[in-house]
């Protein structure tokens, strides 16, 4: 079996599990599932069940838990990213995709002062996280957050570490940040648009008690500085 | 000026630059250069200078240099990554735009026993790996080899560390192998394609002299673990 499959927690009900429909469907006509077979399924919050299936119909499939565990593939930190709502749709999706698999907690849409756009397509933009999800075996489904201000986000956001990514003369290298403290259980960071973040928006978050990093010498695009951010933060932490 | 203009060495001449026609075009057609302005060039080999424009016509630009710097941007450790080739092309030339903002020093495409597809469009590939070396400011344009084997590029490549991604119970976390030496100049990295490199390929790496290593517990796909394997390395190394 190359991916798990996900049935939200509504659908487990003791040790009984029914996969919502598409998942039913897919499990019998392209992953040709059948009865007595076992299965990796994870509820999108934490929970990774192997299920033995008892019944397959035409967009049915019901099975009983046989194992279960939990965080099964998850990082020991939980990184919230604010990142700038990009004009081009398909490079948030390449970050959005990207994050699940490098362990992401929450992605929070950004409406910047520089931004272009200021919605996101939240239907598609769960699907691909649902189908990362499954990819990448990890067993949570990360949260997708309204589109708010970064100011809003960097107010209202915990974080045992808390970064915004404004690289200039001023910054410390991400590096230097999170190996201080590499027990870290959570962490924010912030991402700015195509055109960076305003200057009033990085005092903002600076008055919020984040810190300003840099990513290294280059200057990224807005979906790559989310990504190396994250995963800096994540291959930081104890067990990754 | 947003990004920077790329004249290759062939067309600098002591202090004289002329960009090529396309680049010449972009000057003066989009970003509205006239004589007299100065803009930024790199020559793709670490070469960057500021010029001063002399004369613009429809298809040419000429100017002279009054800064020269050299390495700007570049990250202290030469990577080169060999990536399984993908079956579908959008996802490697993802890889191959974060790659060139991420630092990479050459690109290795990899013919693997489990790759659906073993060739690459070098001009497509290269356009990229142009605008993305222009839009990060960076000065050197990285390496695209020929498409070859892993054990041709494991026996071959020198390298201060040299890892192959393939996790597993017996696989080092990444960050472990390149802290223990953050003064590396050069690394080398081999990631599989979808399917996963085969035993025989991983062997064939370890008896060059190559580590296993892994990217964290999630399985990522193919060009989100050469990224993460990259950005690790390069922001392991001292001034990054």
């Amino acid at each position: 079996m190359t991916t798990n499959f996900y049935a939200p927690p509504a659908t487990i009900r003791g040790q009984r599990v029914m996969l919502p429909e598409d998942e039913a469907r897919h499990a019998r006509t392209v992953l040709r599932v059948g009865q007595g077979d076992e299965i990796p399924v994870v509820d999108g919050e934490g929970g990774w069940y192997r299920i033995r299936v008892d019944q397959v119909g035409s967009d049915r499939l019901v099975g009983t838990v046989v194992q279960e565990r939990s965080d099964v593939r998850e990082p020991a930190v939980d990184v919230t990213v604010g990142i700038g709502i990009l004009k081009k749709r398909s490079r948030f999706e390449t970050f959005v995709e990207k994050a699940v698999e490098l362990g992401v907690y929450r992605i929070v849409p950004l409406q910047t002062r520089r931004t272009e756009r200021d919605t996101v397509r939240r239907e598609r933009l769960r699907n691909i996280m649902v189908a990362a999800m499954k990819q990448c075996r990890r067993s949570w489904l990360p949260i997708l957050s309204e589109p708010q201000s970064p100011t809003e986000l960097a107010r209202d956001v915990d974080g045992d570490v808390r970064l915004v990514c404004h690289g200039d003369a001023d910054a410390v290298p991400v590096r230097q940040v999170v190996d201080r403290d590499a027990a870290i259980e959570s962490a924010a960071v912030l991402v700015g648009p195509e055109g960076g973040f305003h200057e009033a928006e990085v005092d903002a978050a600076l008055s919020s008690g984040f810190t300003r990093v840099s990513l290294g010498a280059r200057r990224l695009r807005t979906e790559t500085a989310g990504l190396a951010a994250l995963n800096s933060i994540v291959l930081a932490a104890r067990s990754a």
